[in-house]
């Protein structure tokens, strides 16, 4: 078998020893809440690997439980905390609505604004699983480090199959505004994101396109798959021959024999989003001292 | 523009440098000998580059002219002769016939053998033309370090216009061998150069498609081109957004609007090419001492 399969924790291993050397040089302890507002299984999980990661690195992450009527209060109160420098919410909390980003990150986010301040000192906070999911991309050689900053994934095309406001729909913004072609699929529509030909757009547009997923997978460089149900399985068949995959839904969503077609399998991505929002982490604890 | 142009100077320098040092170090003086047994200006020039890089990284380079009719003797009394470690003939000689490779060495790269020895020790000699080629795709990342050796283009859709037998095909042989899929286009036909679905093969095939030009450049992620004719454009409207674009043609194959749509544009590959064959000499001297 020629695909290679890539662990999420070969991938995160050298930003955790990074986070980890950097954490101990400096002697400082930069702290995270996590708030749980619910029962969801995989959230409970999820706070968990954060919690032992958290212990590993040298991170204080504290777990603080509530109903959702009380949540909106208590991150008021963490937010003015000084000795807090990070909150997470673990979702769902009310269904599909976009929840808890901060809406100045998320402006410049879609707006490929990548910096806080002119100096561009201070990078933007981007969220985890999607900013996971850039790592994932530069580590398995998808960015061209040889372009300019920026413009790594020009003639890149990506298939992403989830569009939600946490992680497909971001996700699809960021690769598009680092040049990419990217089809963003959900259940009712296919939207296309990208800058022109040529890149000659500096931030992504959006349009519908009436292409079919049987036409857009293969052509597509990079399928990358969130369906969150254990049933769904994109066909191998309809994949190009040497395509790279990723999967972050909790459910495999590709068949068993998507390794016989596709050069790289990325199964899961959660140990790297992990790392990610540890590393986010450490900016927000120097954007606070800094203030 | 986005397009990066990417020169041959840039990419052969580390090669250079490192020739330069080795030869330094150990103090040896490795020779060449070049047949010019023709008038061709493009054959002249290259022969005056090639003294002139030799004579800057100390390799000693000795030009011979002959009639054609002389030249194999000549090749005969050269082979023969212990201080002679390298041999080259500008071509063309005798028209398109096949020229002046050693059997045993085209035999190896069509079979995708790439080591003299069992014990993997000596690899085989590749010419020189082609194997700047591959070196130009791995410096500008079409070559995937994260796959594994002689895989490392998995997934990648190559067209080469150009199927010479110094050049065109035994590229289309090299790069399928590492894991492409290669339309090579000649005059006459277009064939397709591949290891199969998820490279169950161990050394490419060859088959004839029915595909025209007209589709198979806008799903390739590379071009190359070599159509040594100065009224041979390549339409940009054909060449899919993003595309990596490399020239190795004496004229510029590609029309002037093409850094409009190309992501990397190579428009010469000369300075890699005389690298290579200062490379190959390095490993045939050291072979010959080790006989």
């Amino acid at each position: 078998m020629s695909c290679k399969t890539v662990l999420s924790k070969e991938i995160s291993s050298s930003f955790r020893e990074e986070l980890k050397a950097t954490i101990k040089s400096r002697g400082i302890k930069p702290k995270l809440v996590g708030f749980l507002a619910n029962q969801d299984p995989s959230a409970v999980k999820y706070a968990e690997s954060t919690s032992k990661t958290c212990e590993e690195t040298g991170v204080v992450f504290e777990l603080r439980k509530c109903n959702r009527e009380e949540l909106e209060d208590q991150i008021v109160e963490a937010n003015e905390d000084d000795n807090i420098h990070g909150i997470m919410v673990y979702y769902p909390v009310f269904g599909d609505h976009v929840e808890g980003l901060c809406h100045k990150y998320i402006y410049n986010m879609y707006h490929n604004v990548r910096f806080l301040d002119r100096e561009e000192t201070k990078k933007c906070i981007i969220p985890c699983t999607p900013l996971a999911i850039v790592k994932v991309l530069e580590f398995i050689g998808v960015y061209n480090p040889v372009l300019p900053y920026g413009n790594r994934l020009h003639g890149r095309v990506i298939t992403i199959i989830n569009r939600s406001e946490i992680v497909g729909r971001p996700l699809a913004a960021l690769l598009a505004n680092d040049g990419g072609k990217v089809f963003s699929v959900d259940i009712n529509s296919i939207q296309e994101f990208h800058r022109g030909t040529g890149l000659k757009l500096k931030k992504h547009e959006v349009r519908d396109t009436n292409l079919k997923l049987e036409e857009i997978v293969p052509i597509s460089d990079v399928v990358i798959t969130g369906v969150p149900t254990p049933s769904y399985k994109l066909p191998t068949a309809l994949l190009r021959d040497g395509v790279i995959v990723i999967n972050f839904s909790a459910f495999k969503n590709f068949e068993d024999n998507v390794r016989e077609k596709a050069s790289i399998y990325v199964p899961a991505v959660g140990k790297v989003t992990i790392a990610m929002l540890e590393r986010n982490l450490l900016r927000l604890f120097d954007y606070k001292s800094q203030d």
